[in-house]
């Protein structure tokens, strides 16, 4: 079950692109080591994701991940429910003698899982009124789902590199500001994508009355007013194009492009080495621009 | 959901019996330490064990945990997923700073969902002939699965109160053999306990195929031939009687004075403080005899 989840038994574009495991091997070139020293910590970032994805697909019944059958559609809920814990206990035993590695992760994970646990339970909300999701719980709960992984795992680069503490927490904050924007980018997609690229199917994130940023800002909009309805009716193609014309989708765009200026900003003002500050701010620059 | 699965809504009895934090507060005295020593380890030792028993009734899909609906019953699969997983990295987070700790209850919680998909494994395995289950499989099942966080337990306690490692390692091991006789009785209530004490559905074992060792000691006897059949149509209570004719439940009953025997002979050779040491021995007896 691991290997169908790594994408080994088939090829190497169904196993996830590598992004935590890239960041905290640049962290740790950041910090002015090598590659090498941040390895176990990219090991640890990508088991934790692979479980929480594995749990993540449970939990919100998606049938789908990277254009193949969820695992726990391939193989069961309750082994794939067991897969995860022993990817999750290996990353906890990878770093377990790694002197403030575990604290990062366990602290990443506590919010990662309050994160979705926010996703779960706003769709039981109401579309509007004073009980509505707001933009701020939406950031909150991107920060965590998202975001305290991508810190994290920036951070535990550092830390493996030797980077002193301001420095770790300072990449730690980047990391999620640049979850957030990935997370920005992943709610378009997840509404205007292509399946054969992003490999989820078209509206899912709609038919499951997901809070999405884009979502939220056409509520907002006087346009917005007969979304829920449209939502309600699971009309995705013209609820689609109702949060397009609301707005929702640019003021997407506009807040990830903040919270990526945040992540740069917060970079440029470390005494990072030059070349892996580069690649890095290249690698978020990436994150959050997925469409092209 | 936390507070449900460790029985805060309820009277106490609906939330377990607290061996693992017994055992490791009375490992944190039995190495000379205060009671008070043990704490995080007693923390983190209730926490991974409650993880894993609401993962476990998913994957098992058992509907009762101690009388009451299981927690994915009472609040669906996915929410129960999570909070499990919450759990799980609370415990790691208490013990994140202990040296040593993390190390401990990572190495017990693979050993624990190793045990739990031999477990799960076995019932897709043949009742006789050469691919069928053998005693020493169910051993090793059995100290996975529930005796190595019994091991883990006191070897925290120890460590946290400042055992040498020798002693700390010993002390897992006793915990271990203590774990299958744990286990093995658990087998013969899970076929001949009375619900209202067990708080599971009678005959439930026999219903799931599930390969406990009275099964398998009575499958090793002539008289066991017709079992797999009766097993088969869900004949329980012919199973049941069958299964005693054929000396299963005597056989796991001594098999469990052994693995107590071994425990016992283990503490007893260790430099132990006498009180915890005495404590810790009628605790252990405790466990291993649950039918009275």
């Amino acid at each position: 079950m691991a290997a169908y989840s790594f994408g080994w038994r088939e090829g190497a574009e169904a196993g996830g692109k590598g992004v935590r495991q890239a960041l905290t091997v640049l962290g740790a070139r950041a910090a002015g080591a090598d590659a090498g020293a941040g390895v176990p910590g990219a090991v640890a970032v990508e088991l934790v994701h692979a479980f929480s994805l594995l749990h993540d697909d449970i939990m919100d019944g998606d049938a789908t991940r990277r254009g193949r059958p969820a695992l726990w559609k391939a193989y069961g809920t309750g082994p794939a429910v067991l897969a995860g814990d022993a990817l999750f206990a290996l990353a906890v035993g990878v770093l377990a003698d790694v002197p403030g590695g575990v604290r990062l992760l366990s602290g990443a994970l506590a919010d990662v899982l309050r994160g979705q646990a926010d996703d779960l339970l706003f769709t039981s909300r109401p579309w509007t009124g004073p009980e509505a999701v707001t933009p701020e719980e939406y950031r909150v709960m991107a920060e965590g789902k998202t975001g305290a992984l991508l810190g994290c795992s920036l951070a535990l680069g550092a830390l493996l590199g030797g980077a002193p503490r301001p420095v770790v927490a300072a990449l730690d904050r980047a990391g999620r500001h640049a979850g957030v924007a990935f997370q920005l980018a992943d709610d378009v997609l997840g509404i205007w994508g292509r399946p054969e690229v992003t490999g989820k199917p078209v509206g899912g994130d709609l038919r499951e009355g997901k809070r999405t940023y884009p979502v939220l800002a056409a509520l907002a909009a006087p346009e917005g007013a007969r979304l829920p309805g449209l939502l309600r009716r699971q009309r995705t193609a013209q609820a689609a194009a109702l949060i397009e014309a609301a707005g929702g989708r640019d003021a997407a765009l506009t807040e990830a492009r903040a919270h990526m200026a945040a992540a740069r900003t917060l970079l440029d003002g470390l005494p990072l080495e030059p070349g892996a500050a580069a690649e890095l701010g290249a690698l978020l620059d990436a994150l959050a621009d997925r469409e092209r």
